[in-house]
């Protein structure tokens, strides 16, 4: 086995879920990933709790002929949710399978199911939990990369000191949660305010995600307004938009555009009437990702980038008596802020070209 | 997809486990059964059931992991327990992984954590539930069979008439329910009585062993008398033994032996009391399994041929008022019954060399 896996499980069992004694874990994985859920059961036993190995989020293979195969009417499965409920502890591990899989599951009936398991992914939400990658080939390829040299890349960004990069974050937490209006400028594409004044900053330190390394909360709702342009790609039902363009007035899409796939932004944009809003921005920290792998669990945590999501704002985001943007949608759309770039809070400068005002070598522009 | 899959998955759902409309099913199976799963979760979909897919019986590298880095203590999983007590139907599927993945693990250990596991264990044999086996490499090279040789003999013995298999058996079951004393004579080195009179015999018409074909019940502890030599061979603990010979005297192994692995019996029948005495006598009836593949699921029903347990009696074999024999062990051995043989129940011949009295061509000795 790998060293590095056996460093993954270890992180993800101390550091992201926190697994005590007599504790009720869930492994949710590929069989791809055996060696990494055969680690994580070596440290349950160390422990004292109890791992039980499924295949619920990852067998899509096994959803694909389910849903393709039902007539609808689907109930909620309450064995799967007295499971979730004696639980303690819940970790998805991705990797392999078909990132294609469910492309000829038609779209209504996969909603009417997600939302009849909702209460089973409620469950799962209100316990602690990981989303977590193992580096298989499969999607070593939807990042154009080796095996090897994907393996590498997974695991530099995974495997860190995440109580320096919880520390590092923090300063960036803190000014946010004193300051109110964001603004975005990245070359002459995109040039986009918006105001966050009683939101909820949220230092995102690799306990939820692994890798974590981003800053995020949800913007007022109607305060979006100006022109971005998504320089990072986005993977959407299997294909990649390109250089998507968003007009922003009153925090609704009034013009959209896009360099490659354009129709799919379309579609997206109409879900809904959230899905014309912004339900997140986030500011990805974690520079031991240095590229877009076509992953977004990874692209929206590479360093010096923001990514706004239109659609569904989440709830630990939205401050008291604000409204949270409602959508079945959300998806995370990413500006890279490395070059010709700068963020102002309140008209002060707290980022330039990726360097933030609290780190060594900050210039003015 | 191969499409004897798909008939499989039809035999189990249907046939094994009469799967109905908003039943709550497991799947447990290793990945290489993959498009098996996957064709019961299309006969799930198509019935209106849930199919949730886990990996506790079949994940031995996990479990594995887990007892060697376990320090001991164990509890019971409750929320693997509270998923059994919420579930209808459970399907186990055997097939791939290393036969001696447990090789390595302490027996005291394991036998401490099936103990704590045990009500787990009667949660999940008090529902619906079928054990059947994918035909993997692994499991053919066990057999020293080539794969596709392998994937014929495993749907043959699975994909049969399993109506008139189980009318086939009644006729035995009618016998023996209505019979005492029980005399199987195999050339010169088999003769061995044992009375059934009051227990209760059971049709295996493949509900839940799949393959099934077996007419099975438990002797009166005391009245097992005489020498047997099971001349198919027995695999344990990995090992193989040959030739088991056994020496029954109201009811108690007085003398055993072994052409290879000898000591292994002697391992076997110390385990406790009751591992010293018969808590099984079944008769192969199954055609389909014309061969050994060192695969008790299979071998045990193969046609022409006795099996007898030594250890734990299964309850439902037992008859009220007599004792069930108790055992930590189960151990199944086989006998060839195609030639030189006989059966007599109260001194009338009802098989000779594997012919029974009530199918064509059956001649008395």
């Amino acid at each position: 086995m790998d060293p590095r896996i056996r460093e993954h499980a270890k992180i993800i069992s101390m550091h992201s879920t926190s697994i005590g004694k007599g504790d009720n874990v869930v492994i949710d994985a590929n069989p791809i990933a055996d060696d990494l859920v055969t680690a994580l059961c070596e440290i349950c036993a160390e422990i004292g709790s109890n791992p039980l190995v499924i295949r619920e989020r990852t067998g899509t293979r096994f959803l694909r002929a389910y849903l393709n195969s039902s007539k609808g009417g689907f109930q909620i499965p309450t064995h799967e949710l007295a499971l979730f409920e004696k639980m303690d502890v819940y970790i998805a591990i991705r990797g392999g399978g078909n990132a294609s899989e469910m492309s000829d599951v038609d779209q209504k009936k996969m909603n009417d199911y997600n939302l009849v398991k909702k209460p089973i992914r409620d469950e799962r939400l209100s316990k602690r939990w990981c989303l977590t990658q193992f580096p298989a080939p499969e999607n070593a390829q939807r990042a154009s990369m080796s095996t090897e040299e994907y393996e590498n890349f997974v695991w530099d960004a995974i495997i860190r000191d995440w109580d320096a990069q919880k520390n590092h974050q923090q300063k960036l937490l803190e000014l946010l949660e004193n300051g109110d209006e964001i603004h975005i400028v990245s070359g002459d594409t995109t040039d986009i305010k918006m105001n966050i004044g009683g939101m909820i900053p949220i230092n995102d330190y690799g306990n939820h995600n692994l890798p974590g390394g981003e800053v995020f909360t949800a913007p007022i709702i109607e305060s979006v307004r100006g022109e971005v342009v998504f320089d990072i790609p986005l993977s959407y039902k299997g294909k990649e938009i390109e250089n998507t363009y968003l007009k922003f007035e009153d925090g609704v899409v009034t013009d959209y555009d896009a360099g490659k796939n354009g129709e799919l932004v379309g579609e997206i944009l109409s879900a809904d009437q959230g899905a014309k809003s912004v339900g997140e921005l986030g500011i990805g920290m974690n520079r031991g990702i240095d590229r877009f792998t076509n992953n977004i669990l990874f692209d929206e945590k590479m360093g010096d980038t923001i990514h706004i999501a239109i659609g569904m704002a989440y709830s630990d985001t939205v401050g008291k008596g604000k409204r949270k943007n409602e959508s079945s949608v959300h998806v995370d759309m990413i500006t890279d802020m490395s070059k010709d770039s700068y963020i102002e809070l309140d008209g002060e400068l707290i980022q330039v070209d990726g360097c933030f005002v609290f780190e060594a070598g900050f210039k003015q522009k």
